[in-house]
């Protein structure tokens, strides 16, 4: 890539966490990778005029707003990246679409359903591209994990499990944020987490799921409000004074896969020593794979092949060979989460000129987005349904 | 102890895999612990004569015979190890329970929970102890982790997770055992090797099962004859020769236990490149345990505790300090699985003598059975129920 | 820091590996770090023209030079980044130097002891600062190690134990490289990758090695010349076609500290299977810690302190309060390579406004290069001198 | 194996840690492994004979003494079992070899070479066999690797490195043992755990230490007399009745295999936080293997072929087709350190029958004698000569 290539002018509505990594990204990309546009960050929206007046000094963005309706009126705007909580993203997405432009969309797509389903719906009928940000599919890894099932190597799959196991709310008086709130976030750790376990189950598998039955946690009910240092944790003014907490903690479930296989799902935000344990294994009948993000440079591999010494392989997906890893650095010198968001950006300028496909699409994340609806009504009746005690006494005489 | 030690004859049930292990326990444990009594075996009791007097030889029993019966009505026998299938327990321990003996019977206690209850109603009358074989309460590093919830160091439990993973029937054409068959195992991976994880989990966390949610899946319903060779495992004399699979290859269920606490089980004997991962962690406010018996030696330990240096710390439980290990050797030298087995026979004889309560008693022993039958009705009835496709249809306009 | 914050205008020489490394560096510095000075890369330097001008295009740098004595000359440069091969370290040092340039430098300082030494001596009575790019202190893991140790957590040392392994050279027809000319790189392995280890050593420690005794090795003498491709590895043009591999493939050797601790160090490109494993493991009466660049993230502490659950410790070294890592991601979300080299422009830009002192100084630089010559002279007399063979006839009668 | 099969009567000499692991082994050898001899435990031999009584008591050996000599004057012994300090292991040796015995000898052979090579020589001209117990030779672990090598799957062994670290002695106060003094012990931790590094890497690698640059340390020099309780480690009486330490805490030296490997190798008792992790890593052009005993059961596997999911394999050694491990329990039910001593008992028994070859004799463990003299000869000059200071100014105009 030359500074002759043409432009991919972008605006990105969020100045938190996301909006940080997504810049970082944009910037990173054309360093590192040959692309057919040059991603050029053009205008930040923000709500707070104040706040992100600061964070485009800081990132560099050359223009900032308070209305994102500004980015998506403006013609000399391409791509919209949509960093905001998921209470949000349908109204950005479809007038963005509407409006011909190229849309990234942060997960989970949408908080219901009936969004996603619009959203995929308009997609379908845009000029521009539509992708959702499941990162973790770019996980060099996780993307190697998928060549190996493509190939056949665990072969037919039978178990998916897997956990997402974080412990930042484990103290209870860990202070309150939108991410609590179902107004906003539209689940807790089901939809914050658990939607990058079940996105990454179905890509892997390349099956998807057809039922479940689950199980939901809120373990603490009320958290302290936050205080005026900012971050994502953030520090508690008063401990007393405490907002509801009307999401889950915790979300677990079974499920059944299309192909055949069996999953176990289980995301937390109280797995107490489990920082950011995105966990998967999927295991077949010639094989499986084991990925946990807290080692994310990693993939464990196993081949059921006769050999005297088998077992679970160990492999630092960080040579040449493998997926995003060639444009970075020599083996054995990992990545971090940022460059996730890095390749993202690259597949999506990619998918822009028609070089690869949209992964995910909408309609991906839109799958997603009813399996987690599915899990919250079958939690809304609580699925743990059978009760130990009364089983014994119907089971006299007629043995389960 | 010496030679003067009072003896504790036992007579021994079932010449197989388990009836080895007991074999060498009850000869190792005097040899390592001081015990109240010193354990003599005096009698085999095998169905096939030729191969039972085979064993008795190796195996040093002076006497043999193919009629349990015979162990019960003698007087000179104190103990009746019972290690034949789940479907004879009851009988057996019945009998031998109204004989006045003590009573060690291995796991699962019955085949069903009418037999279970049947067998905690004996002991609750008889004169001899009655204990169960869930042999993992011995693990030193298992028993140091109850020590620790005890002590509180967990805090309030939240979450339990268990698997329960092997893969010696990944393969297809892995030969057809009695562990296959329903009337002869009562299930195939749930009341194996789930009955395992669901005593550890109770016993563990101090909280029972009330309720469960679960599914039960065999991905290879026939299996080859198996030929001469005995073993586990086995060989196959004729692949084309085959018999049904009448139990589960794979379990996996929700838990809701009367403590609060959330928990999530999978027990699969086709986990491939998984041989042995008997898997727990319980996750409470204050902090962790994790355990993989793949590396039984070891035990994860997580204190939420405020310090910069905070993470899962592998013990090697194999301290004179631990539970079982001051009896062996130097820190870092590991125990087997066979020394479980000679834990639980120190146990066993420390609890005739009233120096240590029956653990786990026929009545922990029927609340698992009682757990494994609520998973089995509940899986009847496919519990992952759910779809995902309604979902969307059912929640457009009323989001889940 | 806002666009109003002075600049720090940078020079950068050299466009390999390293080069964009720094680039990166010194671009997201800003971005996530409150810095005094803005670091503003100014002017690429290249030898071939072409080249440069197609990094500095990528890489966005406004100019580019192919004479780096331009760099020094002008007025309008702050900083000097020399990212060069070994040869060339001392004579660009001292004169940016002489030009009142602050100096940040590739390691090792030098390929020669005299060499290193006259650079210390121009730091001493320079204007601008100087540091050496050990870039591994800048790990988070590492830098908590440092703390740990400092607090006296590991109490007095008693072992130091370090290895760098790599593989990358274990295939025998990997190409031949600058890096496999004594002439230019000063040495093989040891310079490369262990310096790094020593660097790391008498850093953590806070003990300077004072004797060596050492072992080198070239166990592949002659490898194919590089074909036109470019990059670290490269390719091949003709397999028959070979240069003479001048420098070691291994080097191992024991080391005295000065404050009594016994080290062991061994560094090699052929440890096959081994991408990266820069290994450090210190272990005191109090404690130990030990790391492994393959998992980054990850710290390994011990804490020999009266607790029945003690055992390593696995930190993962991501929170908020671990040296660096507070200004980026949650708990769990990894750091890679790269960011050492931004943590290293944070910290060089807070010593030129003498926030913090300057680290590694060229005397520390130094310092590690006079080990690794002393390490070569030992090696150059092969200090594995005494022979097993004679020593029996020797000790005979007066055993040893 | 029947009883009919003719006997083996054992007397064995030590009635400490090694002489109970050694009757555990000699009596469980026969009940899972088909020996050509049944062993049969018949004298035991203590010097305290208060004490042996009550050793042979719970050991139940028929026969106890405390002459050693009455063990090979005896016509009813046929193999002599040498379980005492090293100071003593070639008297009784060469009474026994020449009274016709088959002997098992502990390690390390013995204090001196001199002692060594009179026991090679009264081996080769005795009639009974004679073996060393170097037991980790054993391991199934390592015994596969030894395939491995063999097979060529490692290719040209380029390196070793072998750590043996545990940490009792880290502790200042930690007692006094014989251990601890030269004249009992013949070295500290380079004897007691170094000669087990030396013996299986050479056995490993098929290849001999031909030269070694060594250095050795005593950190505590004086340590409390230990007071009346038995068993390793001990209770101290009185802290300030101290006794002097005239061994090594440990030992480090590079190595020149006589087949081109560069080894690497540390002996430590003060390893903080490493219980008992006796490691070795063998390279070489194909492959690569890894152990830690700490994990015994499993062996780490590097294969260089080609494939895009190469690492470390972590194979769980416990499968039928495993050495040793199918006469044992399934996949994944793993050993512990007391199946080293059971093996070794199997190999002697069938070496005795002639039925595989003795491994390893007393010429192998001269050979490690040997080494461990080289590296107290080379320790003692202080083989870390090469100072850092010097260096420089030797090098100033002639850079090394």
């Amino acid at each position: 890539m030359t500074t002759t290539t043409s432009p991919l002018r972008i605006a990105l509505i969020g100045t938190g966490f996301m909006g940080r990594m997504h810049t970082q990204a944009w910037r990173t990309a054309p360093r590192f990778f040959d692309l057919p546009y040059r991603p050029v960050p053009a205008l930040l929206i923000g709500r707070r005029p104040e706040a992100t007046a600061e964070v485009a000094a800081r990132l560099e963005w050359p223009e900032h707003s308070a209305d994102w309706r500004e980015a998506v009126e403006r013609d000399d705007i391409d791509v919209i990246d949509i960093c905001t909580p998921g209470d949000t993203h349908a109204e950005i997405a479809l007038a963005a679409l509407a409006a011909g432009k190229h849309v990234l969309c942060e997960k989970p797509l949408a908080n219901t359903v009936a969004e996603a389903d619009a959203m995929v719906d308009a997609a379908t009928r845009a000029a521009g591209i539509a992708m959702c940000g499941f990162s973790y599919r770019r996980t060099p890894a996780l993307a190697l994990a998928r060549e190996l099932i493509a190939d056949g190597r665990v072969g037919e799959i039978r178990h998916v499990r897997a956990q997402y196991l974080q412990d930042w709310l484990s103290d209870p008086d860990a202070p309150h944020t939108w991410r609590m709130d179902r107004d906003r976030a539209g689940s807790g750790a089901l939809g914050d987490i658990g939607a990058h376990s079940i996105d990454t189950a179905q890509w892997l598998a390349g099956q998807n799921i057809e039922a479940v039955s689950a199980a939901m946690r809120t373990f603490v009910t009320s958290r302290p409000r936050r205080g005026a240092v900012e971050g994502l944790g953030g520090v508690a003014a008063d401990p007393t004074d405490r907002l509801p907490v009307t999401v889950d903690d915790a979300a677990a479930f079974t499920a059944r896969f299309d192909g055949g296989a069996l999953g176990v799902f289980e995301a937390t935000r109280m797995a107490t020593g489990r920082r950011n344990a995105n966990r998967i294994e999927i295991s077949g009948d010639r094989g499986a794979i084991a990925f946990d993000f807290e080692r994310m440079n990693e993939l464990e591999v196993y081949d059921a092949a006769a050999d005297v010494a088998q077992g679970f392989r160990r492999v630092q997906v960080t040579e040449a060979r493998h997926p995003y890893a060639g444009a970075w650095w020599p083996a054995g010198h990992g990545l971090g989460y940022e460059h996730l968001f890095t390749h993202q950006a690259v597949d999506f300028v990619r998918a822009v000129a028609g070089e690869v496909p949209v992964s995910p699409t909408f309609a991906d994340a839109a799958q997603v987005q009813r399996v987690l609806a599915a899990v919250e009504q079958s939690a809304e009746h609580d699925s743990i349904l059978t009760p130990v005690a009364t089983v014994a006494g119907e089971t006299e005489g007629n043995p389960a």
